[in-house]
């Protein structure tokens, strides 16, 4: 029945996908993912500006300054913010700068006002000496033409758009959205929309539950609709999603025959890599490489499609999207409130709700989704493991 | 020139804001909050079923069975997937039925395939025996009428969508994702698509950022353009964001001229709650409630802007946006790479690239938005604390 059991990481090994999702231009926005480092095409700041509000100066003039024996410069202007100074900073001279305002010809430094005083109209004294550079911002500081401002692979985050606008990049090369295909099948599922239930008939919650995981992981998910236990219908349907999409899902229908039907048809479309998942939940997985395009099936319980699918298909995505720096997982480490049985050679995940440290593992069949909803997070009880104690620490991850 | 120097907490317990955002119905989406718990309104599932491949049976047929002893029971149907099954199992007989099927009248549990045979047609052979329920779920296991099937105030999971969609809810009450005006001020201000920039001019940087946080936490940004140091034109733009808003973050300028600007018009608009927070960078922060409408004031250095608007600015969008439950932020321990120095009584947010369980701190002026896309994530050095020597653990809060 299951050709060929893998672990997790042999599966993610074996079906390592080469093609990517399209490289679009496309204006910065949050998550995008460059296709390749950003580089800088400006000098940025352009021209030096001062950092703290007070006094441009000439740094030599400033040198012996102190609370007992003050500088006194005579102060020749006022930068005013946006524009170029009127006139320049001579010997024995200074400038009122505001924060961000352009350094004016002849001063080397911002003295702050903080350290200052003005005791007549015109001049200004100095409590403190300054060094050459002290309250500037340098030319290049923040970068240079050709320097990365922002890495390949990795999705766009807040601080990386304020970079992109300082420096004028208004569009940049990055992965389109994976599409990831969505197939749900099964003689008993009907739309979630459905009002009333049939008897045996259950509503999909597997196509929203993905699409939702899809998303989380930077994905595009395409909702291919409900095919009932038929081969050539399954056939039809996982054709064109292979044709279009950049990876396919297919919740694979809980019965066995079901099951048969998407590993018959996967075969037909691909190479099957992997068919059993050394996973609880989640043992009945199929991965399949179709011409380059993932097809992952997963186990026809809604939790254990959402366990496996974590597992494999949001690297999947991931690597689809051209992610090779994904964001971090939240964790967190717990000490088990119970003991947890597990077989060696099969890797368990566990939900869990979490309360003072202590993680409460969630049980009930995985034809539940209640226990992954209540869950707070899930651990993992390793392939090499056959049980773990109560009290033991476990690394939990955080939904 | 800072009237009420706060800590974050005590900013945050200042300016608590009551209002929410309008709640709406929508149909269930990753991320959305549902602003009352959402109750089942049906039995779930309705009818018992199958959790295992195999036969459905009487459980009192099988108690004797082992496999040196099998039970011996006649195969009088099989349950199809998705529909009533016709007939019903009465004594020594059973039904094959597939995982997900709907369990025939008379039967009370199954027994898996894998411990049966079928030694001739029309009979099987238990080598197990079973309890009543076995192998079944039963009608209300995942949700009774009235239960809690996503509690309001967490934004909505994957799972979650998927157990909307098995309980047919198709529309819940949630909150609008809040409205958060952002406005940029500054005469050195230019947008970020700006191609050549005159001496003195920088592009807006804040905007974009302070957009990608506004998205992280939930809310939806709305761009209310940049302004010149001008009183009169401010307030006409913050009073506008104020009416149409759910909140409103003024990145106010960097020179100390700008930030009097924003705080003379914040003071007209509403009550301040605070001028100046203790936290470095980020001091020159205030906070006002204009009619329920929460504003923030942002110091004008891009990063010192964006570490006060994550500390302050996410749990305001976070409470205003009706989240209870914030998503987790990732984290990990790491050892400090270099001493850090610090003042007491301010709370210092660092930069920190991370390898090998090292956090090695990113220095430079607040005016450089680069030590923050450089970084991994960032750790605090509490107010209480002098300083971090190296060697020192520290909890870094990852991107």
């Amino acid at each position: 029945m299951f050709l060929t059991v893998m672990t997790v990481a042999e599966a993610l090994g074996a079906l390592a996908p080469a093609r990517r999702s399209a490289v679009v231009k496309v204006a910065p926005a949050l998550g995008a993912v460059p296709a390749r480092d950003v580089g800088a095409q400006e000098t940025l700041p352009g021209w030096a500006r001062a950092t703290v509000d007070g006094y441009a100066v000439r740094a030599a003039d400033t040198y012996a300054a102190s609370e007992t024996l003050p500088a006194f410069l005579e102060l020749t202007g006022a930068v005013a913010m946006g524009s170029a100074p009127a006139g320049e900073v001579g010997p024995g001279a200074a400038m009122t700068i505001p924060t961000g305002g352009l350094l004016p010809h002849g001063a080397d430094a911002v003295v702050m006002v903080e350290h200052t005083t003005e005791p007549m109209p015109g001049h200004v004294e100095l409590l403190r000496g300054v060094a050459p550079g002290d309250g500037v911002l340098t030319p290049g500081e923040e970068a240079r033409p050709g320097d990365v401002l922002v890495p390949a692979g990795r999705p766009l985050r807040a601080a990386d758009l304020g970079l992109l606008a300082a420096a004028g990049v208004t569009e940049i090369d990055a992965h389109a959205r994976p599409r990831v295909g969505i197939v749900s099948t099964g003689d008993e599922v009907v739309p979630g929309a459905t009002p009333v239930l049939e008897p045996g008939q259950v509503r999909d919650a597997c196509a929203p539950a993905l699409a939702g995981l899809v998303r989380e992981a930077g994905g595009a998910p395409v909702l291919r609709g409900i095919v009932g236990d038929d081969a050539a219908a399954l056939e039809r349907v996982l054709a064109a999603a292979v044709a279009q999409d950049d990876m396919v899902v297919v919740s694979a229908g809980s019965s066995v025959g079901a099951r048969d039907l998407t590993a018959t048809v996967a075969a037909r479309l691909g190479d099957v890599v992997c068919h059993g998942l050394a996973v609880r939940p989640g043992k009945p997985t199929l991965l399949a490489d179709c011409g380059g395009v993932p097809l992952v099936g997963l186990p026809g319980n809604p939790r254990s499609a959402l366990v496996v699918f974590r597992l494999v298909g949001l690297p999947l995505v991931r690597a689809v999207a051209g992610i090779t720096a994904p964001p971090p997982a939240p964790g967190v480490p717990a000490r088990l409130g119970r003991d947890v049985p597990s077989a060696a050679g099969r890797l368990d995940v566990v939900q869990a709700a979490l309360a003072d440290g202590v993680a409460t593992p969630l049980f009930g069949s995985s034809a539940l989704l209640g226990p992954m909803v209540r869950a707070d997070g899930w651990f993992c009880v390793a392939e090499a493991d056959t049980g773990l104690g109560a009290g033991t620490e476990v690394d939990v991850t955080l939904y």
